[in-house]
């Protein structure tokens, strides 16, 4: 029975660019590929291309559906749960996760890269979101491309000190 | 690529006695074998023994987890996903099944039936609680082993016409 | 600055009996007159009737919606907050509860049953599931009239020991 | 029965500087001033700042809080829900608000400015986080002060226009 200990998110829009799209399928291959479980939000866009990338590569995929029905899930999902809670279920893609890869990606994903970074867990951005605060740190770490994003990922998750701050 | 359609929640105490721990596990077993998905709560007892049964047999285990981290999840979980939502998890436990099957249980048990019969989803159980209404029906129905438990899971899953009633 | 400590839950069923529906209306009114808080589910039948007896009593009704719009509300909430969770929404009716009483209800009651027992909170009944289970006790406390389950409720609330057990 | 159509929360850290809880104390006056309610995550700091300043001008103050227990709101709170959902609560946050006042805050202020802009709801800053995005606007409107905050939340509210965009 093999143990696989490391979870990685990806986020971003149920809509998406071409580009984003090429990355999300490369940041999934990659996420297979290294062994880790890669969780979404199991919907288009960048959710699917990153689906669909992990497969590929022999991965599990499980999608954590807004909705009632697990019909709304893309068709690359190992595993599809709808979860009946709406928006609230962006606090599960952050919670399961051991780190998150953010591509592109609107609103819903600036709130799990802030419910991710409540949570303390390492954030990577690729084309995402900028911010700025007049006293906290952004928080989000960039990578330029899938493959050192979804290293960087492993190589905080493996360093992960814990709820510290 | 294969499609896995059926998903069935095995729902039971996080303790339990002996009989309900063999039951869980040979639940378990023939979900596995009929090539269903697994979901349970991740944690021990009838949850724990149903997870090793199907992992024995080859199969997909999903654990929805109370708490935020993944350690509280049982060894024999495909899946953990710690959600971070303490009870409120049950729902999801019963939004994500296509059938349930309940193994003795206490008060959470209890919930999860209540919470799946409400979006009308068969409920099967096996020595757990019976339920008395002065209008409603009970909506629970029996099965005397986990052979006939699955089985009757299966056959109500692929008669299921939705959620009026 | 008054300090209200004790919030009690009224559950049962959306659509219900003209008998559930007078005995909501006491028991809202019994709740406001006591000066306990009222939280219920927010809609229409038991919970429309408890939110009005308890309103005419000069109380304060808190209606924690499945829904993401206000406008399902019953017009007798003081405070009525849609949620967008559906059924796992439950879940904070018995959470934010110091004590529940149930009238009647159907399978989305029973939940709220299962997860306040689960919680350690007390529950009354009145005309409502009759649990029988192998080894578990019942939990449900039985009250004969309106007037009695909110005094057994606050008297059990006065008593309440905390989460052993 | 006086209707009270309008619901303003108010986020930001549980630790904050000695200007935002003035700020966030005038904010919450001028809510209660107008009539509105209070919503807010019913802990310290901006929370409890904002709770305080509606109190004393008599308003009503809804405390959503993210444990189990009603002793983890702070004491201006005329309702003290506590929901066992951790960082989830902050959807609710969100989804029970017609429009929302961000002050100052860190990433779980960041996650419910997420979650309101992703339902469409109106969000005003009062020095809080400034974002960027290669293609999404920002979405924050700014204030300079706390009675323009609320009256813009005000005027926004009621030039409402749903769900598109």
């Amino acid at each position: 029975m093999i143990k696989v200990n490391r979870y990685i998110s990806v986020i971003g829009g149920a809509k998406c660019t071409e580009r984003e799209r090429e990355l999300a399928e490369e940041v999934g291959q990659e996420i297979a590929r290294k062994g880790a479980i890669l969780i979404c939000g199991g919907r288009g866009g960048v959710m699917e291309a990153a689906s669909r990338g992990a497969r590929q590569a022999g991965g599990i995929v499980v999608g954590i559906l807004p909705g009632q029905h697990r019909e709304e899930g893309n068709p690359y999902l190992t595993v599809a749960l709808p979860t009946g809670l709406g928006n609230a279920r962006n606090a599960i893609i952050a919670c399961a996760a051991d780190a998150i890869v953010a591509i592109g990606g609107g609103y819903g994903t600036l709130s799990e890269i802030g419910l991710a970074l409540k949570m303390n867990k390492p954030v990577i951005g690729l084309d995402t979101w900028k911010l700025e605060h007049p006293v906290v740190s952004c928080g989000i770490r960039t990578a330029s491309n899938a493959q050192e994003a979804v290293e960087l990922a492993l190589f905080l998750i493996s360093n992960w000190k814990g709820e510290p701050e």
